[in-house]
């Protein structure tokens, strides 16, 4: 059966569905008194479209691992997504009405509250690259025959993150997604957007590009045809739309953007209600095929495959040590993915390229999209994503990061190459700021692991752990300290050295923990004994642990961090204490932006080696 | 004078200056024991062909106003232009073997602690974007002759960055602005990276894109002056070059990426050695013409041009009021300059672009290319530049900022639509973890005025203070508690209520001062009396003012701030509050990702209402 040609009656149910859609989108905004029905009504034509020709759902189970999905990178056209799913009979039309409200899950721009969101949307330019992670985890992993949709705004095209991701689908072929420009001209600001520019742009990233009216259901019909026959490339299409289509004496008028119409809600309804042949109109989407489902996975319970194998006193990189942990638990389980960002020989996510080639995507140099990509990969939970890059080139995807947390995203993140330890490369290679980054992250996890054992340890944990985990992965070779059966757990520290007479209390995690460990023998010397504590995860910070070893040692605590001040570990710990009277900490932190150097030297010049240690811990005695 | 033909002999001059470039490129990778060499050999004709053929420079004063500028966006091959400055006569040659040296500013990825470099580079694809602003500024508010080069790798070329800026050059027609392409090829992934897709790409991106040799002298010369003769678009080079270009037996080899010569480096110099025609060489950069200079400008002591105008308890929104702070500082100076990310109407930066449309630069959906541009314009002290979009969507260019800062940068930025109350729009819209970022920047100062009067005084001091400067605006409106005469200064904060009696510090700043506020006055009906204060700074804080009213609070202290918990207000207070035993701090922010709500609902269901704080306050009476 060829979808490319429409029985005149279809036509017109869907040019009728078109018309509700854009009545909803009105009357719930003004409800709400806020919102952008006049994003919405470009729209109408191309979810209609979408939901009641296109796509095959299943709307007992919206998330059904088998269903195509459909990505609203615009979301601030919530509404009429929203009107679609209650039209298509997911739930009554009247919930509309609650839109924005407190106690609704309709919010104003989509989030995975609601059962049929994937992915939150609403900063502008990161739908394609999600999109681009569950067309990639579809194609090459899944193998199933579910496709997926992204409909995408004409002013966030301007995002670089977008053609990072355009890149990337036409890279890997990525024939199973249909990125849907809605070419609706009037965006805030007047930039020349003719679309036959985009197209060549388009054909130049490697796209099958169409060009067609948004408005003309027959059109579109052919043209997601054409999309879904095409191989070896992605398709965009290029829909040419208007701002409040059909909206009586809106349509077009640009000064009627981000509001809801107001007075002249009443005369736009009823005009679009004279529009409309059959009032009664109900159509349901496709339902699943019968074959070309996605398989059945498991990716609870994941464990390193063998435990570590180290030496006391052996050094070894914790970067290093990730990537064998990487590759051991990719081998325990098939779900187990890997993403890098041009620098897999330096995060050794290259072992788990060697082990497992099919199970690593190279995401080249293009930060943003390497993390969209491995949001997307792990929606549905369909895979447990591992994302490694330099610690501070995660900056590059804060905003990316700080949806996903919205999002419910599961991935996890592994940064090399933190703080002042790498030397000669310069402050520019240098995380400094990533652990407050990813502590700002809601509901994230952050391992600081200080030698290989605990690094193993910590991916396995963060192979289980819900919410965005970031490992910080430390450059140079650091002793092994642990036993190979030592046990972590999240949110549990240890105590590394100690006697009963210690006065003051020393932490340190990755580099820093070795100079405080130096920082107590030297202390010794002089007859001060210092107690070391390593917390392997800084969020959730072990604050018992501190709490009590802090008050065994008169209160008196030392945090020395290769991080700036800011939002590090060191003010984690002042978090923890922040409750409770009688503690004086000393807080030990990278003062400045560093240079150029041996890192044991910059350590130093920067505050943070052992000698700062031993002086600060001999200063806080008086306190 | 053409420039497009050159005498043979000064060809084989030039030929000889690459091949000493080369060498240096090698001996003082040799020395360090680190970089990248091979990605210096690929560059070697363009540099020379830049340096002693097309830039005009000023060897006194390598910042000079009017000279052209050249940003090495691929900052890993930073030893070749250190070799080329050197070769110029700005410092001795023997200095390149103190490359990535502790006591050395030659660093191993370039810095302005050198007087001839503009910005650091290393995190990548960011170059574009600095030299489109420097470039901007050269033509349309210096209309000087001094031209723009910015040398980029093709594996960077993957960063949307970069598309960003190439969209923003071509939309504005940056003529005097040349984009070098080093198309070594031998970038870590193997994407094909074939010419002409990338000529069609930078065509439909707006460029005259040129293919070209990239070590053949006569075509650099030749495609030079077809870029400084073309008008109305900016011009890219693609030139075609080769990974350890005349290495011998390392030309072209992968392996060799990213690392000195080592063993092979001896015969690799006496091979190109033997290429050199005269080693005595000695060849000058152009000097500047006589005319098309830059204007002398000021941009110091930047006021206000009237003062603040409010009645005491008018409602006034702080965005609103930084949008016309932003219009008074441009009447006063006009090197000031503002920049927004399509959101001028809610920024309310649309104020500047009505008074003073020609020093208003729109730089659409696209925050990364926003920032750098910013970072550009604000080189070599031409303007002071205010930057603003929605708070949260900074962190799209956290790295930006980041870059910044090590660039030395005084770009001011203006982040509206923060925490909670912005209410309806939902979590996507609402920074929540900004002061967090900014407080990371090295040698930032946060501003979080509370009222109008405030904003309009933290616009005024942002445009005077150096480094990164960051103003929250707030986005509902407030009440002005403020005087218009009242004196505001960094670092400076404001007890707005206090008593003798007063026995808990309340601390809050935007809309959390006025919960605090409202918490004072419920809990002296409960015969508690509290203090407020207002920080006004973030970063750097008040400390003194805050451990002073804390101790005669009997070291109670009550933060609230519309924010995550870590790195914001709460945080702040608490490291200043590290090194001194006897307070207790109870920290209220914002304890989840937030949903769409009225902002007062919002505001209390994440826990940082009046209610709440009145809670926490008789809470902490019992400590």
């Amino acid at each position: 059966m060829s979808n490319a040609k429409l029985d005149s009656k279809v036509v017109q149910n869907l040019k009728d569905i078109a018309q509700k859609l854009r009545i909803h989108s009105i009357t719930s905004t003004q409800a709400a008194k806020s919102g952008h029905p006049t994003s919405c009504a470009s729209l109408a034509e191309i979810i209609t479209v979408l939901f009641f020709q296109q796509m095959r759902l299943n709307m007992k189970h919206p998330r059904d691992p088998s269903s195509d999905r459909l990505v609203l990178s615009k979301g601030h056209a919530a509404p009429i997504l929203y009107a679609a799913w209650a039209e298509a009979g997911l739930f009554p039309v009247e919930e509309l009405r609650n839109l924005r409200k407190v106690d609704s899950d309709l919010e104003g721009h989509p989030t995975p509250r609601l059962s049929f969101i994937d992915v939150s949307t609403g900063s502008l330019g990161q739908g394609i690259s999600v999109a681009a992670g569950m067309a990639y985890v579809g194609k090459y992993l899944d193998k199933a025959d579910y496709r997926t949709y992204v409909i995408v705004g004409d002013g966030e095209a301007s995002e670089g993150a977008v053609w990072e991701s355009l890149h990337f689908a036409g890279h890997y072929c990525l024939d199973n997604l249909c990125v849907i420009f809605d070419m609706n001209k009037f965006f805030c600001s007047d930039i020349g957007t003719e679309l036959e520019v985009y197209r060549e742009r388009l054909d130049a990233f490697g796209f099958n590009a169409l060009v067609l009216n948004g408005h003309d259901i027959d059109e579109l019909v052919k043209a997601f045809f054409n999309a879904a026959s095409t191989k070896g490339k992605p398709t965009a299409l290029l829909a040419k739309t208007v701002k409040g289509k059909d909206f009586l004496a809106i349509e077009g008028v640009d000064e009627m953007h981000a509001q809801p119409l107001g007075k002249r809600a009443e005369a736009a309804i009823k005009h679009l209600q004279m529009k409309i042949a059959n009032p009664n109109v109900r159509l349901s989407p496709k339902k699943l095929g019968k074959c070309g489902h996605a398989p059945e996975v498991h990716i609870n319970n994941i464990r390193l495959c063998s435990p570590p194998n180290y030496r006391l006193g052996d050094a070894v990189a914790p970067r290093l040590a990730y990537g064998t942990a990487l590759a051991k638990i990719a081998a325990d389980n098939s779900r187990v993915i890997a993403l890098d960002g041009d620098t897999k020989n330096s995060t050794y996510a290259d072992k788990m390229r060697n082990a497992f080639p099919e199970r690593f995507i190279e995401c080249f140099t293009a930060q943003q999209n390497l993390v969209g990509v491995a949001v997307g990969a792990t929606c549905r939970r369909r895979t447990v994503a591992f994302v490694s890059t330099y610690a501070t080139f995660f900056t590059r995807a804060f905003d990316q990061i700080r949806m996903g947390a919205i999002s419910h995203t599961n991935v996890n993140f592994a940064g090399s190459h933190c703080g002042c330890s790498i030397g000669e490369d310069g402050p520019s290679q240098m995380g400094l700021e990533d652990i407050a980054m990813f502590r700002s992250i809601p509901g994230s996890t952050v391992f600081y692991p200080t030698d290989a054992v605990s690094t193993e340890r910590a991916v396995e944990l963060a192979a289980n752990t819900k919410g965005v985990c970031f490992i910080r992965t430390t450059y140079p070779n650091t002793t092994v300290i642990y036993n190979n059966d030592e046990v972590f757990a999240v949110g549990m520290g240890k105590v590394v050295r100690q006697k009963p007479s210690d006065e003051v209390l020393l932490i340190g995690a990755g580099v820093t923990l070795y100079e405080c460990l130096a920082a107590a023998e030297r202390l010794e010397e002089d007859c001060i004994t210092a107690r070391v504590l390593d917390p392997f995860t800084v969020k959730p910070l072990d604050v018992q642990l501190i709490l009590k070893h802090g008050k065994l040692c008169h209160g008196r605590i030392v945090v020395a961090e290769d991080h700036y001040q800011q939002g590090g570990l060191g003010e984690a710990v002042l978090s923890a204490l922040a409750d409770y009277r009688n503690f004086v900490v000393k807080h030990l932190y990278v003062t400045n932006v560093p240079r150029s150097g041996p890192p044991a030297v910059l350590l130093d010049m920067f505050g943070v080696s052992s000698r700062n240690i031993y002086k600060a811990s001999v200063a806080i005695m008086k306190k």
